[in-house]
C-alpha cells in the first residue's frame, strides 16, 4: 500500500480492518498501555490534544490526505466509513484551519464513526462536545476551508509525525493518540492485557507503601552506577 | 479613526456602538457562523483561547493599547465602559504578563462589561471562572504588571493579528474570537441567520444518513478533477 | 547547597522544611498573591500548566534532577518524601516524554505527597485526575522513559526557568507555580495575608462601582504624563 | 482608507507616497533608530527575519492581502508598483507556504521594487540572494501556492502584528522591519537624524571609557530606588 | 518495505538506488523546482534548515530510525553508506540533542556520503562548515547522546513530517529538503527540466517588464471572479 | 552566593574569577568538547543563537538580573566589568525586547568585555557584527527598553534554563553556550584537552575509512542487544 503514500486523487475503497473485539479491547487498555505493549512505537506527536477530556476510543483508521485549507476529501471519506471507524487526516502542507465542524460530525456519526484525529484545526467544538463526538487536533480554529483541490482517501498518510495506514487501529484518550498496525493488533492487545494484570498487582503494593526501589529491585544497580546518599 | 492607530496617550470618549439587538443576535450565532457570514474575515489568531469553556458572548469593543507588562490603561478603560461592552487589549510590544485579575473583573462587571479579549496574559483564573467573567487570552500567567507608561483607550488596535476599532462588534466562544465592523453588523447578522436556517435543514439530512457528496452535488466535479476510486 | 546544582549521582537525605502551618497558609493565598507578596520573584514559566483545573496546593520541594527520557530518579525520590511534600523535577536536557503516571502517583500518595511539578511530560492524566493527584507539567505525553542514567535527588534544580532548592515552598494553582525560599516563607505569608485583607476592601469598593482611577488616585499622575481625553 | 481593511476583491490604484528623499533618509537611519524616533511604535513582530544579512532599505508600502497558500494577488500588485516601492503582504489566514520566488522577484525588480515584507513563506532564496532582492519573511518554504481566490491590493493590512497602510514608509534591515505613517515620515526623519547626531557624541565618550552611569547621570536615581552595592 | 516502518532492531543491507545521473540532475534543478515537478508532494517541514547557506545536493536516502538522545544507529548506518548517499534520520520520539558532529562527518565523508538530513540536533557546526559537509537539521545543540538502545537502518522513517524510504532520492538546498520516490525519479527529472526550460523564457519576459497578468493571461479570470479596481 | 538568587536591588562588587589561562584554554576547546568534558552539564538552552557565525570566546561571567523590557542594570553592570569578562543576562520575567545595541557594546568593549549572553533580545546587529562584539541571544528585536526598575548585578541568575553564578566561566561558539563552575574550570580544561588529543587520533582513523563500529568495538554489544541484519 505504501506506493500510494502522498499520492493525491485516489480513493481506495477496499480496506481490511482488524477484529472489532480486538479494537474494543485496545480501547479499554488506553493509549499509554498500548504504546508500551507494542514496544513504544506509533505514538502521534504530543501536540495532538482532545477537544474535551474523558473520551477513550479505538477504531479502524480511514485515512484522509488533504490539501492545506481544503476539506473536500472529508466528504469523500465519509462515504467510505464503516461502523467503528476513526477518521485520520494528514495534510499535504501544514494548516491550522478548521476543516471539521458539527455538520460533518453529524454525517460521520450517522455512519457509525467514533471520532476524528486531525493534523489541522477543528471548529464548532461546543457542539461537538455536546454531541459526544471526540476529536484530537492540532488546533481549534473557526477559519473555514474550501473545496477546490483533490487529496486522497485511504492512502497511507503522515499524521502528527507518524505514518498511519488505512485499516490500522487508532487508540485515543486524554494522553494522546497511538496507531497500531492492523496485523499486529491482536498480539499487542494480548501484551497490553498482560501489562494491565501486572500493573494491578503493582498498584496494590505501591498503595500499601512499598517502594519502586524494592519492587523493581533497583538498589543494587543504582549503587553500581555510583549513586551516593549524602 | 485610523489616524490614531498605534498612537499612545489618548482616550477617545465618544464611541458609536452597534444596535444591542444586533449584537445579541450575533452572540447567538457564534463565532464560526459569523465568520462565514461576513466572508471569512476578522478572525483573531487561534492562539487566543478562553480561560474556561462554554461561554458565548458578543459586545461592543472598547479598545486598549497597552505597553508591555503595564496594565495602567485598563483602569482608564473601565471608566469608558458601557453596559454590554467587551474590552479588547493589544500591546505595543509582546508580553505574556498577567494584566488582569479578579479585582479588575469586579470593577468591569460593575459597569456591565461582558468579557475581555487580551493579546497578553491573565491571572486569578479560578476566581474569574467562579465569577463567570469570560476572558480570551494568549497566556495564563501570575506575573503582575506596572503602572508607569501611557497607552491609549479607544484607538484602533491590532489584537491577535486583527485590527479592532472601537465600537466594532466582538463575538467570542469556544472556537475563538471574531470582529465585525460596526457598520456591517446588521448585514452580517442577517446572513448569519440565513446560514443557520440553512444549516438546520442540512443537519437533518446528514443525520438521516445522506452524504455531503449528494447534498452538495459534488460527484461530478470530483470526477472532472480526476478523482479515481480503486 | 548551590555547589550541588546540576550535579548528578547524588541523593541528599537531610532537607530542612518550612513550618507546615506557614506552607498551608501560603496554599490558601494562592500563586498570584504569593508572587506579589514576595516582590514578584520565583514564578515558574507560564508553559507549566495543571493537568486539571481547580487544584490549589503548597508543599516542601523535594527536587529531582533527571536525564532526558529517564525517570529512574523519581523512584529514588519517593523514598525521600515526607508528608506534605511536592516533587519538583528538572531535566539535564529538554524532554517532553511521559516521566510519571498512575503507578508512581499511587506510590507518592502513599507517602503523603501533595503533587508534582515537572519540566517535562506526564501520562495517565485521566487516572491522575480521578485520583486527585495534581500535576503541573510542560506536556502531556504517553511516551515512556527508561531507567538507565543517574540524576540526583534534593540538589538545586532549574525547573521551568526558576531555581528550586530542596525545602523551598512550592505553591501551585490554576495560575501556575511559584517557589518561595524556605527562610523567607513566614515573612512572605505575612505579606500575602496583608495583601488579601487589603484586597477584600478593594473588592467591595470595585463591586460598588468605584473606579480604580479614584481608589488608587491615578488621575493626577495620568494627566501629568500627558494623557489626553478626546 | 481604513474601511477597506480586510476587504477582499479590491485594487486601489491611487496611492499617495512620501517624498523619496525622506524615504531614503529613513533607510540611512535604520530600523532601531527610526523606531525610537517615532516613539517606539510600528515595529513588526520579531519573527520577521531577512533571508540574507546586510540589506538596509526603505520604500513606500504597496500592500497585498492574500488568502492562505494563494499568491495570485502578487501578480496583481506588481502592476501597481512604482520605482522605490516595497511590497508588504499580509494573509487572511496564517500560511507558511512559499508565495514568492525568483520569477516574481525578476518582475518586481523590473518595476523598481526594492524588496518584500511577507507574513508568510518565500522560496528560491539562493537566487534571491544572488539577485540582491531583499525579503523579510516568517518562513523559508519551497511549498508552492495556487491562484484561485481573490485578495486585495493597496488596502490596509495587518502584517506581523502591525497595521500597514498603502503609502506608509517601510524601513527594513537586519534588526527587523518598522512602518512609518506617510504623513509622519518627514518629522520622524528629523528626529531620527537628531538621535544619530547625539549618538555619535555618546559613542565617542563610551569609546573613551566613560560610563553610562555618568553620561546619563544615573547614580542618584539608582540610589534613590534603593540599589545596594555589597 | 512499509512493514518495517517504525520497527527497531533491524538493518536492511540491500537497498536499490536510483540512477546516479538522474540524482545529479535533480540536484541541479533544486528543491523548489523538483517539488513542483512531482506535483507538490514530498516536501519536508520547513523547520528543517541548513547549517550553512549555499549547499545544493542530491543523493540516495540511507535511513536511520533512532531513539531520543541516542546516536548509536548512525555508526551502524555509516557501514551501509555508498558513494553518493545522503543519511536521513528520524527519531522514535522527539529530541533536539546533538546526534552528529565532526568525527561522524569525517567517517561519513570517507565513505562518499553527501550530507545529512536529521529531524533532531547537530553540533560542531563550525567544523562541519569548514569541512563542507552539509546538514539540514531541526536544531543546533551541543548536547551529546548515548549509545544504549537499538533503532534501525534502512527502514522507512518519518522525517520532518514526511515518509522517507531507503533508496528514495533526497534533494536539499537553501529552500529545504524534498524526497522523491526512487521509481519516480527519472520522470520527475524530466518534468523538472521542462519547468526550467519554460522558466528561462518566462524570466526573460519578466526581466523585460512584461507582467504576469499578461504572460499568464490572468486579467479575464480576475474580472470574472469580481476583482474591482478603485 | 545562592541566597541572592533572584534578589533584586543588589550589586555584588567582589567576584572571584578563574585563571585567565584556564579560561583561554576552554575557549580553544569549544562548547561541545567542554560540555562533554564536564559530564554534560551546564549547557544553555539551544534557542540561544549567535548573531553572527564564527565567534568562539570564553570569559568570566558577570551576571545581570533584569526586569522585562528594562535594561538599566546593563549600565550598572558595565562598571563592574574587568578585562576578559562576559556579561550574562537573565530576566525576572520573559522578554524579547532589544536590551542591547551598539552604544552599550562600545562601552563594554572599552572595558575589555568579550561578549554578551542574553536571555532576551538584542538590536543593532549589523553594527555589532562590524565591531566584532559577539552576542548570543534569544531574539533579534529593535524594540527599545526603559530604565525604571532595579534588578541586580552579580547575583546567581537563570539564563536560558541554566543557573549561572558570577565568576563562572562561560564558553560560547556556533554550537551554543556552556557554563563551567569557577572551581571546576581547571579540571574541566584538563579533561577537555584529553578529549581533544583522543579525538585527533580518532579523526585520522575515521578519515582513513575505519568504522566507528570497529574503533569503538560495538559489534558485539549490538548483536547482544539483538540487532538483525536483513
Amino acid at each position: 500500500m505504501s506506493d500510494l503514500t502522498g499520492q493525491t486523487g485516489v480513493v481506495v475503497t477496499q480496506v481490511e480492518r482488524a477484529d472489532q473485539r480486538v479494537i474494543d479491547g485496545l480501547a479499554e487498555c488506553g493509549v499509554a498501555t498500548v504504546h508500551e505493549a507494542q514496544g513504544r512505537k506509533g505514538l502521534l506527536a504530543s501536540y495532538m490534544r482532545p477537544i474535551y477530556t474523558g473520551a477513550r476510543v479505538a477504531g479502524s483508521a480511514v485515512t484522509i490526505l488533504a490539501p492545506p485549507c481544503d476539506n473536500w476529501m472529508i466528504h469523500v471519506c465519509i462515504e467510505q466509513l464503516q461502523d467503528g471507524d476513526i477518521m485520520v487526516l494528514g495534510t499535504t502542507s501544514p494548516s491550522d484551519a478548521g476543516y471539521f465542524g458539527d455538520l460533518l460530525a453529524t454525517s460521520a456519526m450517522a455512519r457509525g464513526c467514533r471520532g476524528l484525529v486531525i493534523d489541522a484545526g477543528v471548529r464548532d467544538v461546543r457542539d461537538l462536545t455536546e454531541m459526544g463526538f471526540p476529536v484530537w487536533s492540532k488546533a481549534i480554529c473557526a477559519q473555514g476551508t474550501v473545496k477546490e483541490t483533490l487529496g486522497s482517501v485511504n492512502v497511507p498518510v503522515v499524521c502528527a509525525e507518524e505514518l498511519v495506514q488505512p485499516g490500522d487501529v487508532i487508540v485515543a484518550d486524554d494522553d494522546g493518540v497511538v496507531v497500531v498496525r492492523r496485523d499486529e493488533a491482536a498480539a499487542v492487545l494480548e501484551k497490553a492485557r498482560a501489562r494491565e494484570a501486572n500493573e494491578g498487582d503493582k498498584r496494590a503494593r505501591f498503595d500499601a507503601g512499598e517502594l519502586g526501589l524494592d519492587i523493581y529491585d533497583m538498589r543494587g544497580r543504582l549503587a553500581e552506577k555510583g549513586l551516593k546518599y549524602l
